[in-house]
């Protein structure tokens, strides 16, 4: 991971073969960074990408193997027992002349190619706890 | 919902049953905020998405039910007649293992779950004002 | 284009037949900015969007005369030999009742009905540079 402060944020340039989301939740641990929003855009592939079905209190992963465009990707990061989580949902398309998308949570990817992240770290912590009624780490606000 | 003052921006969580555009709106205007962008990520169901026809200067919306992640959310906050109008556009992903999306103008969708939502207000206002030769209310910059 | 300056970055609005990439890139020309992130939504026509293959190292660009909501829009803009060039994923919905989506890497596309765009300038510049291993210029930071 390459990395620039710009002031109002970071922008990131992760690399080939660099995992998504802990990449970003590192950078955060490492930067004392407790509180983050950010976008992205890039490709990936070896990714897991799903839901959470409210029925069953589990997530579904959907696995795909294949280089997907990030046409888009949102996410944030919050502190879960004082470590940041980072929460990123994401539309990928395909690389085949369908552009056909797949989108929802994102467990894991893989950077293909590249991935541009500007991430802009927050003045005051957001922290996660769990909200039983639901059964997943909710912000805490 | 939940509220937090970040400083360069509010961190809304909107709650499980809550509508989207209408509690953006109320919190926009509660808080005197004439101007906004935000983004968002979460899950929704009973919703309605869809698209502006230009031929017949009418919207059509889809309706769903079932609940959908919101793999992406981008919008802003203008004001018409003096109340804020959220306009949002958005990709929705099915929760089965097809993860497939569709995508567009969001009219209503209730929360499911969850809602993250950062909002930064502008320091001036926004305004729309009715385009005649569109059929609908443009930002007026 | 209209375009307001609202402190933390720009609203712009593209109008009915300007070309997307062109428009911001010319915006930016224009002002002075050499690094800048940006999100988008409205609608276009006459698009060109696809993907990198990175086997072939070449773009495959699929076209679409018809009129698609532009259901959501990130890009960044970086100086490659000192002009800024604009990089925009996006996800676009048909104006249809199937309210379908394609995504990837925007080549073009021309504003039908209207373009908002929400546009930060970076206080500091970004480049690009040609990493031979991809075949792309890369964010170099």
């Amino acid at each position: 991971m390459k990395e620039k402060d710009v002031e109002i944020g970071f922008i990131l340039k992760l690399e080939k073969g660099e995992e998504v989301i802990s990449s970003i939740a590192s950078f955060c641990d490492k930067r004392g960074i407790r509180g983050a929003i950010f976008t992205a855009i890039g490709a990936v592939d070896n990714l897991q990408i799903g839901y959470y079905d409210s029925g069953s209190r589990e997530y579904f992963f959907r696995h795909e193997d294949a280089t997907h465009e990030v046409a888009s990707m949102n996410g944030n990061v919050a502190l879960v027992d004082g470590k940041p989580l980072v929460h990123a949902h994401a539309v990928l398309s395909r690389c085949d002349e369908s552009c056909a998308t797949i989108g929802g949570h994102v467990k894991e990817a893989r950077v293909a190619v590249t991935l541009e992240v500007f991430l802009t770290s927050l003045p005051t912590p957001l922290t996660r706890a769990m909200d039983e009624s639901i059964g997943l780490k909710l912000l805490a606000l």
